[in-house]
């Protein structure tokens, strides 16, 4: 009989993550084939038809841990220049995050540092910390741009967003977030910025194949409820789903405003009601929680985890690793401050760090679980049970990360 | 001119760590000289006396960086066997930590499971979480016994703990925590477990040379003052200092306790008031904050940072690592942590992971700064100023651990 699998995964566990009776779609002592890069069968060992070596060309042990989709970090800031220390130092004598932003500091000081710098130094660093993602499991990341503002270096994170996946093999999204802040030249004129991005910047990109969604910062600090609109309807016009920061600091309305345009996601959400998580069920969004965000922010309103769990909005869990507001590079650890500071139980974390995150991307048909015909992107754990990778505080049970099949050095 | 030094750091800066106009201590551009395993000379570069490979026989670039004094962890329970995934879990759904530990899981589990694990198994997880550690910066490891409470696995649990220091060069100082939990075969007579372990369990592994200091968890779910001074003294009689699990769960006097025995330090102090922040100043003790736990029990009350301050009793930080409370296997992060959760700026932060952690162990004489004479214990960091150690979220921007003046592998 011929090798019919390129490998096949044994002795160990799977969590599947597809819903059903266990939280975690949990299979014990359990068996996962692969072939071209996609998982092939997955089943019970005792399912198995024959002998594993008789099965498929290698065949590789899980020396009794587990085995989950690879994670998927759905909302990053990853390529910018500089750090923001001074600041985080600076608020912990006091000042806060909205003070840093309108005295200059915040998001316009990155600004001021990645339009400096070259692209090859914007690679560099953004390499070394997806590096860092990786040895926490994951596998796919979304990366937003944000930091340029204007189209050149707007343009340039995106291709070394681009150029990161295709040098590392792991999944990148990348997402335009021209609307993240206002640009010193286009101070006091948000209307001809919008104009800007709307006519120039976003169409550039997205013909240029840079773009796979639009994301704006809707707060007060931020841009408005009309500005937001409008760009949404051009990246509609444009075929490309949107994405939105919605409630990190009040209740402006963004979950609402998000659930109209149908978006991918809405992501914060701290000040969210009961009518936004209605509003992102009936839409299809996913809310998208960054405890690393409420964390380093100090702040003391968490999302409306029960209200979100009331609708069955999906909850994904990301890093938002940004210089700022949160220099996070751990998602398991992300995963331990949803539980610990969210209330979020271990499976409901791990399916944000994987299906929900996955769907936050528009990649449901494709990873975020372990099923037939999905990319075979896997983690695997040195752990007793799937809450394990919640539990450790400051250290990953990552054995190996597999992207479509093939092992990637995770140091 | 014959070379002096064994091996000379230059092209980058130092935290000191020395009390002094700047709170890390820093010397900028500098230099740092070892031999014999212990510093030799420091100071800025331009106070050397000739070309640097004139004077040592290695000569090392910090290429930009920062060296601080290796990270003192100074309360740990990192031997153990098993974990508590479950009732960590268990915990998400609603269960506190006294209630876990009052229905027979809490210490009791891991006494369980740490009583049936052969001494191989013991040093094999232990040795994993100290190299996790070690990856983070911290080159000096206190270790407390505590999960065995008969003889032969508290001893066994010492003899793993010397032999992790003598086999990875980390510095290791053993703690006997016998009076950590009552072990079931003496339930309901704490009191003849006390005549047992002062009369018996202390004075053998002392004589053996297995304890460095005496530890107890005086709380209304360990041991009461009575027990706790009585321990105390014994340890006394032996010639060893004491350490005190203090107010975690509750103002019981714990400071107090702790400063009347003139203890290294008082640890946890959540509950501690200004009577015993003054106490333990007046003594001389640390207090040693422990936000990993605060963190994982999902406590609310806050150590008094601020009396501790006014009456300027040192603070040092530690990762608390054991399997119940703390899985906790990041100092920097634990550095974070007390930023953001207690309060402290990272200039405190880092003095508690070094200077105020080394001084909890009796050790100030020897390290926790970089003066000439001290053991030659380095961290060497790729970070632009002291601060980025306690900033990154899940991330060790550590190039290099030292140890006596050797460089020791960090993965």
């Amino acid at each position: 009989m011929a090798v019919q699998w390129d490998s096949l995964w044994i002795d160990g566990h799977l969590a599947t993550m597809v819903p059903g009776a266990d939280p975690c779609g949990a299979i014990r002592d359990a068996a996962l084939a692969v072939r071209d890069g996609r998982i092939a069968w997955l089943g019970p060992r005792s399912a198995l038809a024959g002998a594993p070596e008789a099965l498929a060309d290698a065949v590789h042990s899980l020396a009794g841990g587990w085995l989950t989709p690879g994670l998927v970090d759905c909302h990053t800031h990853l390529v910018f220049a500089g750090n923001r220390v001074a600041e985080f130092a600076a608020r912990l004598g006091g000042e806060g995050y909205e003070q840093a932003a309108r005295r200059g500091g915040g998001i316009l000081a990155t600004v001021a540092a990645t339009r400096a710098a070259g692209s090859e130094a914007l690679y560099d660093g953004a390499h070394r910390r997806l590096m860092a993602l990786l040895a926490g499991g994951v596998t796919t990341v979304e990366i937003k741009s944000g930091y340029g503002l204007d189209l050149d270096t707007e343009r340039r994170m995106l291709q070394v967003a681009r150029q990161l996946g295709r040098d590392t093999g792991i999944g990148v999204r990348s997402t335009y977030l021209g609307a993240h802040a206002l640009p010193p030249e286009y101070r006091g004129r948000p209307d001809a910025y919008l104009d800007f991005i709307c006519d120039e910047v976003l169409p550039a990109l997205a013909a240029e194949g840079l773009v796979d969604a639009v994301d704006a910062f809707h707060e007060r600090i931020g841009f408005d409820t009309a500005q937001v609109g409008r760009l949404f309807r051009r990246a509609g016009e444009l075929g490309l789903p949107v994405k939105l920061h919605a409630d990190q600091l009040g209740d402006g309305g963004g979950a609402g405003l998000a659930a109209g345009f149908a978006a991918l996601s809405a992501d914060h959400l701290e000040y969210t009601g009961e009518a936004g998580a209605a509003a992102l069920a009936a839409a299809g969004s996913v809310a998208v929680l960054l405890p690393g965000a409420f964390h380093t922010l100090q702040a003391n309103r968490q999302p409306p985890v029960a209200a979100l769990r009331r609708h069955g909005v999906p909850m994904a869990i990301a890093t938002d690793c940004n210089p700022g507001s949160s220099p996070a590079l751990s998602l398991p650890l992300m995963m331990n401050l949803a539980c610990l500071r969210f209330g979020l139980n271990p499976a409901e974390a791990l399916a944000g760090t994987t299906r929900a995150a996955a769907q936050a991307l528009g990649l449901a048909h494709d990873r975020g679980t372990l099923e037939p015909g999905k990319r075979a992107d896997f983690a695997i754990w040195d752990i007793s049970e799937p809450a394990e990778i919640c539990y450790w505080l400051g250290h990953h049970p990552l054995r190996q990360a597999v992207v479509g099949g093939r092992t990637i050095p995770t140091h």
